[in-house]
């Protein structure tokens, strides 16, 4: 099954909507966020070049979404069959408005049955009072305040992001430790992992290794150490016949 | 209270590396990534071009990042004074390592104290296997299996949006770890680490416990195992004091 079928639900009920966009680039830079992301349908209000090479040099291999692209002549024609209407800002307006993080509209996107519209505003200005005014909710992404001044197309990424991070459930979130099925062995069992200790200890004592003062504080730091990687199987393996190759013990073995 | 003041401490702990970049463009992208997210620390290695025009067009308002990002020859030298090194990968490994999302990677940033580096590969291919290596933990952005491919600049955008995220939202506590104040060594550096595997290299070579046909695959076991504990100092000292006390070569210490 392709990420895609999990996903593409809310995925693919989202558009991505540039008002009024400046520079080529960003629309290339946009449908790569897009795509990267599993959403396709971008769409473009006024924008002042399109199409362009420039932005199908940024769109990369994202060429299909450039071209499936949809050219509206206002804000209200790009957001008329949609259901819930989200604008993008970064500074709080005179009449407060509904806001939510990035995260909190993706959250509430894959529990919003219907057609979404993600408004992305200028370059230079960002969204218009009136336009904002259209909006159910404003979206803003937290940023610097010495510089909040997020690059079109990044802003375009991180909620692309934000939206595919909520429409898999966070599914792929389950780190690659030993046990897991990202792992290429078995986590080793307690058993095993004694038998590592046990011989750690019996080979270094042959050796002159071990304060003999304090023997039990190294061997409490080595398990420790240990431990905490989880090891799995082999790496039990390849230590303990690390131990049996090094052990200059009388009862070394290799008998 | 600016939010730099809350969020400021990881976001100052972390330099982002990106490791041969070829286009300008992205590099000043990263820059304008990182300011807007409240990050400054901006490392390359190898850069093809750099200083360049379109890097300071592209970074807009954070010239001052541009200015102040260190150029290093060797992803060994940008990382050497971090204590965790995180490193960005599209795809699976043939051995697995310890794998996290952005989001996880960016609330563990919060929890570990110490200098952090975050790894971007080349636009075309990535970081190699010998550099995420070098990682304790392979960051993954979900991507769309169609397409995975995100610019640059765009992957540096998520992370940095990701480790302000957290910055600002989470300063609860930290689990027992190497570094933190819940442990009672300070974490190993990159380059503690590097000697230590250079050390168990050198024995393993000189004993006849490596496989001639095959020793890479189990020093790089060793070193995932290693890596993935974040071993503290002590543990450093302790492992080379057994690998120095059981060597067997000709050269053996001891003299």
């Amino acid at each position: 099954m392709s990420d895609n079928d999990v996903a593409g639900d809310v995925l693919d009920r989202v558009r991505v909507v540039l008002v009024e966009p400046s520079h080529p680039g960003n629309i290339g830079g946009a449908a790569r966020a897009l795509k990267t992301m599993g959403l396709s349908r971008l769409a473009l209000v006024n924008p002042r070049r399109f199409p362009d090479p420039q932005a199908e040099w940024r769109a990369a291999g994202a060429q299909d979404v450039l071209e499936a692209t949809e050219v509206f002549d206002g804000v209200a024609a790009a957001i008329a069959d949609c259901h819930w209407v989200v604008g993008t800002s970064t500074r709080a307006r005179r009449i407060p408005w509904p806001r939510a993080s990035a995260a909190a509209v993706a959250a509430q996107a894959v529990r919003t049955p219907g057609q979404i519209a993600v408004l992305f505003g200028r370059e230079a200005s960002g969204l218009s009072n009136a336009e904002l005014q259209l909006c159910h909710t404003h979206l803003q992404i937290p940023a610097a305040e010495a510089y909040p001044s997020l690059n079109l197309a990044m802003a375009v990424q991180v909620v692309c992001y934000e939206l595919r991070n909520h429409a898999i459930g966070h599914s792929e979130s389950a780190p690659g430790v030993p046990g897991t099925a990202q792992w290429d062995r078995p986590a080793a069992t307690a058993r095993q992992l004694e038998g590592l200790f046990e011989h750690l200890a019996a080979v270094l004592a042959r050796s002159d290794f071990l304060d003999p003062d304090n023997p039990g504080q190294t061997l409490t730091r080595l398990r420790r150490l240990f431990l905490r990687a989880r090891p799995d199987e082999t790496e039990v393996q390849i230590l303990r016949g690390i131990l049996t190759h090094l052990d200059r013990g009388p009862e070394s073995p290799g008998e």
